[in-house]
């Protein structure tokens, strides 16, 4: 703060600039000139490619003769033509290895997540059945495993059950199920389509891990009715009213169910502890799902376990998806709902689709299109819709056990389903015996999984708002509802970047000795006030949602100034470093003209350095009409200002 | 793009180097140190204080003794004691002139926006009587004149007749105009107390010209009910149903009306013309109001006019507001509209009062302190609210007249408080005569002000998106509703916002031959490429919204530069300058160790340029953790990294 009178005179500088231009260069001072001039068709042309097609996917099609680009088309859309032509039988060996292991975890987990969506057990085996070919055909990721998931199942089942119940009216709960997959695969779809994938980005990771950790305690919680082996309870989802109701019917508890359910949820979780030490070993988490689910199945049948108040999944209809095409239902009382539903569960399911496959893609080294993803996720679950099977997505845990089995093409989403297919036809009624305490023992390991403890100490560590945000999430999920915790956590996110343009960083700059470095003189300690100036830099965009704030600031800024004591030379520029500011709008502009009166009032000269691209341009503009700056204000670098000016800088008396 | 071998070479970047150091000093290259270390407290009210007091108003406070402190801190909650003890004679007089003024402006107004609210008449001189004097007393614009404004009235009536009709349910709808009052106080004041005045900043000028022009097409609509007599007049307010609605009642227009409206109208707009071209004759246009009240009052008086389809105010009762405390209705039924109506008008309200004060105090050059005027905004609403008065604040156009008469304080306010006292007591029986149709008239002339097509045209010469954020508003008020349209605009503002943080710029930088200055490519012609090294420069904060995009477009801005022809040097090194990235979150952190990985598949080398502050610290925060970079891959300019990175470059074979 001090160093004012250290020496640095100005012929230093000035000195510095002749040393700095190669002999006979003229030019000392470097002119701002605005960018090449472009048509604005042509301006919103390019801003449009940046912002839907930041990926250039016509880059493949230039210059191509027509019948290659017809191929490289249908090859876009459909990219199982990518690797279908070139597979062999090693790869299948693989893919099969990693097609069953998945099924094994798909078939209880598909029934599990379908009671957690309040549906039918089945439906939740037909989703693990049509989705998966149809991911096989226009995915792009090698190691999705595609599937129901929890999360998904929670969010729908309770935004469903706001609106109809499932016990007393079955087949309407199924509609809109239906209902709002279809609406759900729309939604996905269409922004892939119209690429505006960028929209789930606003998940960020530490939303996600909030959100999830917090969704993954309900989805628990909720196990606890088949756990204790409870019949009539709660309806709601936050941790007070759910933990309520498990008291109030601690009578209904049964201890055979507790028993049972404590036995398996101990050796689950056994494997699973087993496979996080040994990753070698991931088969036997992967298996040990369905191991429960024969073990028990075999356990009631044989000791007829039914009778001791153990209840059981109850027969199941054996055959096929049926296609339900007759029981969507856009009927005007439920759209809303449905609409509703289906926006929430497609956005969700879509993050964490899309997520795993960026996941594993770059662990593998291969690239994932974000926007094809969306197209092959939402026509998935379109078609999923019309074939009895509700929302699905790529599932992280199964995605996980798919790459640690070594799984090489979609083609292993093939062997899955076949598998899910021949349950379907032949084995359903062995599940008639299966205890439903196993299968609430098999969510509660699969979602322990998403409980990411160390990813929020890491959040803690790097950023703390970041881990508010976390927080917020987690505490808005378990205490208030899954959508409005996600809502917060999004909003809040949004937030802190809307108060970064509002209250943007203005650095004070300050000369490192001996060259024509400027930093902000709070960082650096060698960086010195150059005597009559002050340079400031404003680090955001200027616009409508924070020129009243620059304007006070600034203005304190050279109060602050003006009043510090020990001052030989009084201010007599102030340099406004515009190379961090990357748009300006029309309250920019006016700002910048206010700024230029503010300033002239403290007795200040106003002066720009390197304004970039856009803003030159907007600022030349301006000019035009209102002519408030001249050529002789406006600088290429804040070295060359100083150098400029400071022969017109006058010493105090 | 070319000129990559025009000779630059690298030993030229390491002579400029020794040239560029002063002699004696020995270190060649800055290092990049974390900034001074603080405490997470201390940070957190470093950021408080940048978000809620940028203003420093407890500057002056400090090392002051308490008895000091206490008159200042009563200083600045009463504004009037400011002024009071210096007030003199000279200024009395000029303040005398400008309140007479402006009452003969705020009677005949006042009249016609309460009407415009569906409210009784008398209930707009209420309210231009006591919250003036709260203004007057809390208030510190000098200019600002008090009282209804157009566009509150329309909003506050719209808003309301949803709930309630005020002409089967008068006595409800008046209660509820007085609640919402209430609440529009309590907000506006509450923003005031915790600091969040900068919300009103996010309705941008463009956002304001376009809603505004549309808001004064809603009211002029309006008035065609007056202008024209029509009797059984549309409820709605957009343009279709109200012309609609206009046609439909074409034999129940009243010619007599008509051609009085029309001369009236006429009148008003010749002495509004005038009053423009010759800013001196301003009382013309001030005092035309209630000339034209006065007169037609007297025409219908004398001939009995009202017998010939010319509606008339009716009889309204003499003396002052009487006390509505007892009409404020918290009943939860209309809990939800007066809330709402409140929270709109009053936000509506604070942005034409704030940005009204603002104006005229640039124009005086005195500063005027955003929170406390939403202090005394709101103040005076909720006084006004139990004083039978309805929403109020700084208008337009009475301000305009206020300054152009010359108003030296806000004694002004109290001289026209008082002459609508006067009025409220004895001329009331004055008014039953007075025509409707002049007030649809006054009320036109009065919101024509308000369409600005002279900015707008502005906005479009010098930003486009703006300008389609301006019809946007202007559009959504017209066609579909004036509280979405705002909305819409709003919500455009704020989108363009996210899109700058989610498609940031990406610069590809080159050197300005013979300096040691990084510019734009694109931009500079001047700038080229230095062999071996692709610089880039990242124009945005880098956190979850953008993470994804600037992974692929850094991948491709490098696969470009590599497929570029006629390179002799291969790509060595990416050198990332982070002096625009003014924040990371932990999703950037992760995009940091993620950007190292996919460049190195690339064969390059990742090295980063001049982080600031916060950005630094967590870079180092990281690393501490993962070690993903090391000190030598991390410099304070590009210069510097260009000169000590390009020994180690190969030329091509």
């Amino acid at each position: 703060m001090d160093g004012e009178h250290n020496g640095i005179d100005i012929c230093n500088d000035d000195n510095s600039d002749q040393r700095r231009h190669s002999p006979g260069m003229e030019a000392v001072v470097h002119k701002v000139v605005a960018p090449p001039k472009q048509s604005t068709v042509k301006k919103i042309k390019g801003k449009l490619k940046e912002t839907f097609f930041p990926d250039d996917p016509f880059k493949c099609f230039k210059g191509q003769p027509a019948r290659k680009k017809w191929l490289l088309a249908v090859k876009y859309f459909f990219p199982i033509l990518d690797w279908v032509p070139h597979y062999t039988l090693s790869l299948f060996k693989s893919d099969l290895l990693s097609g069953l292991t998945i099924a094994s975890l798909a078939i209880p987990q598909g029934i599990s997540y379908a009671k957690l969506a309040s549906l039918p057990p089945i439906i939740g085996l037909y989703s693990s059945f049509v989705p998966p070919l149809v991911y096989a055909v226009l995915g792009s990721s090698r190691d999705l495993a595609v599937g129901p998931v929890s999360i998904a199942s929670l969010i729908m089942g309770a935004m469903l059950r706001q609106a109809v119940n499932p016990s007393t009216d079955p087949t309407l709960f199924l509609q809109l199920a239906f209902t709002s997959t279809l609406f759900a695969g729309m939604f996905q779809a269409s922004l892939g389509i119209i690429r505006l994938g960028f929209i789930i980005d606003f998940l960020s990771k530490a939303t996600l891990v909030g959100f999830m950790a917090g969704a993954a305690i309900i989805v628990a919680l909720q196990q606890l009715k088949g756990l204790l082996g409870i019949t009539h309870f709660t309806k709601e989802m936050g941790i007070v009213p759910v933990m309520i109701s498990v008291v109030r019917t601690r009578n209904e508890w049964s201890w055979q169910t507790v028993l049972m359910g404590t036995w398996f949820l101990s050796f689950l979780l056994l494997t699973r502890h087993l496979s996080i030490k040994k990753p070698k070993l991931f088969w036997v988490s992967a298996g040990a799902p369905l191991a429960s689910v024969i073990i028990s199945t075999l356990f009631v049948f044989f000791f007829k376990a039914q009778d001791y108040n153990i209840s059981v999944i109850g027969k199941l209809k054996s055959g096929l998806n049926g296609p339900s095409l007759d029981k969507l239902l856009f009927d005007g009382t439920y759209l809303g709902i449905t609409m509703k539903t289906g926006l929430i569960t497609g956005i969700i399911s879509l993050t964490e689709g899309v997520a795993v496959g960026r996941t594993f893609a770059s662990l593998k080294g291969y690239q994932i299109d974000g926007n094809k993803e969306m197209m092959a996720i939402g026509l998935m679950n379109i078609v999923g819709s019309c074939t009895s099977c509700y929302v699905t997505t790529g599932a992280f845990s199964r995605s996980a056990v798919n790459h640690n089995a070594g799984c090489k093409t979609p083609m292993s989403n093939v062997v899955m389903a076949i598998t899910v297919m021949v349950t379907l036809l032949l084995l359903m009624p062995l599940f008639a015996y299966t205890p439903n305490v196993v299968l609430a023992a098999i969510i509660i390991v699969a979602v322990i999984g998403l409980i990411d403890i160390q990813a929020a100490y890491h959040i803690y560590k790097m950023d703390k708002v970041d881990f508010l945000v976390c927080i917020c999430a987690f505490l808005g999920v378990i205490f208030i509802s899954v959508q409005e915790g996600l809502a917060i956590a999004v909003g809040l996110s949004i937030f802190r970047i809307l108060l970064q343009i509002t209250r943007p960083k203005i650095e004070i700059l300050g000369n490192i000795q001996g060259t024509d470095i400027y930093r902000n003189l709070h960082h650096y300690r060698e960086a010195k006030r150059i005597p009559g100036f002050i340079i400031l830099s404003v680090e955001a965009p200027i616009n409508f949602a924070n020129t009243n704030y620059l304007n006070e600031r600034i203005r304190r800024w050279i109060e602050e100034e003006q009043s510090a004591e020990n001052r030989a030379t009084s201010l007599q520029y102030t340099i406004l470093d515009l190379s961090s500011v990357i748009a300006v709008d029309t309250n920019g502009l006016a700002f910048f003209m206010d700024l230029k009166k503010t300033i002239a009032k403290y007795g200040l000269e106003l002066v720009f350095v390197n304004p970039v691209g856009e803003v030159m341009e907007k600022l030349q503009r301006a000019n035009e009409l209102h002519n408030f700056f001249g050529t002789d204000s406006l600088f290429l670098t804040i070295s060359e200002a100083v150098m400029s000016l400071s022969s017109f800088i006058k010493l105090s008396p």
